[in-house]
């Protein structure tokens, strides 16, 4: 049956999160709302993953799959049309049958963004943090994060039978063209509950002199969540991109494109 | 007496503008509201220019002058726990006595924020434009502004007695990271009321062939604000930053430094 792979933005601060949750606004329910008002009928929209409630997402991806062929053009204005203005379907298109937007994905790449000044206009996705933070110390300790490991210590579910193992891509601060204005980005294949917000509090400890470079590989060995820094707020966490077998195969294809 | 100058960032969407206006909230009685509260006495907060309801700025200067010393960076933090959110005091330092924040600026830089997609993170500061908008014909348009022009066809009041002559020495539309995505710069030494506003809303008049580009120098000349397109809203518009002499001499100063 025909499947249709969506892009899709969204302010994480209006909703409980992507998962439906009865009662609760999440962004799986406002999508499958407005699928049903434009499709007249009922439809399941599958994310890459889940949001934590306040996160936000540029580049979330999901598919949903109809019996007969809808025109993505129409469609993808008809949702936009009917959504509330804090989600957008950025780019809707026919994928091949039985592309899954949560099986399918090869890597997941989310920035978390922090302000060593005083910021006004991107407050809702911006956290601010002490000034004395140590960019270049910050950066070492993102290194240690690199290839394969078990991140229990950064996950906020304990379980002892399930794959704990995450390939980490990417880790890295980089400074922003706005003086003092930086973020983190890590790409990896999966990530676990509430692993990137635990572990940006864990750097910002080590920039700010309240914990030692070393404890990160000591405490990632340890694999207690207890061990590791607070959380960030979900709000400075965006979802930036998730790429797909097809797109890494065509380094030039994007996961809109 | 000791003048100090301040760099602010605001989201206009919360005001009535920048100037004070009884019983209505603008950022400059936001400012001085809360410069009363930190100094225990009434100072005037002057802007570099005033900023209409719902414009943003990421880079306004303002000065004031006080009997007594002020300790710069105390004052910096007072005033961003006293201030709403939507308002940051980003840098605050002691200028050279007799520094006016309006008088003595050189240029101006807004940026109006335009997409040709569907954005749900950036809706407040990003205005959504037709699809099919010519990019290069209306950077072809920008061209034609740089220069000094008499600007009362792009200006909201009418007078006949006023310097209505500004110098554009920038006026670019720029391609952002993300696709469809573009911002329109603009830097002259002064603007008119609404000129920014309805310079864009006249470009983009032209990228959506409803205009010829031809039109530009002879509007230009008629001096008419009814030959002019309408204006673009106010939300996409940010006062980026503000030069004065000082910050021109040295190129590796800005206005914040």
């Amino acid at each position: 049956m025909p499947t249709y792979r969506l892009t899709v933005e969204y302010d994480g601060g209006d909703f409980c999160g992507w998962q439906v949750q009865p009662g609760l606004p999440t962004i799986q329910q406002a999508l499958e709302d407005a699928a049903f008002t434009a499709l007249r009928r009922r439809v399941g929209i599958v994310g890459s993953g889940r949001t934590d409630s306040g996160v936000h997402a540029r580049g979330q991806v999901a598919h949903f799959v109809v019996e007969e062929e809808v025109d993505p053009y129409s469609l993808l204005a008809s949702l936009n049309g009917i959504l509330p203005k804090s989600i957008a379907v950025r780019s809707l298109e026919r994928a091949t049958d039985g592309f899954h937007a949560r099986f399918d994905a090869r890597l997941r790449l989310y920035h978390y963004y922090v302000t060593t000044g005083f910021r006004a206009l991107d407050r809702h996705t911006r956290y601010r943090i002490r000034t004395d933070s140590d960019f270049d110390l910050m950066n070492l300790a993102a290194g240690l994060l690199h290839g394969g490991h078990n991140f229990s210590t950064f996950s906020r579910t304990q379980s002892e039978t399930e794959n704990r193992v995450c390939h980490v891509h990417r880790a890295v601060w980089v400074r922003e063209s706005c003086e003092g204005d930086w973020h983190f980005e890590i790409a990896a294949d999966r990530f676990l509950y509430g692993m990137v917000r635990a572990i940006v509090g864990t750097l910002l400890e080590i920039g700010q002199g309240k914990r030692e470079l070393e404890d990160l590989p000591r405490i990632l060995m340890l694999k207690d969540r207890r061990s590791a820094g607070p959380a960030v707020p979900p709000f400075g966490l965006i979802l930036e991109k998730v790429w797909y077998a097809d797109d890494l195969d065509s380094s030039a294809k994007s996961p809109s494109g």
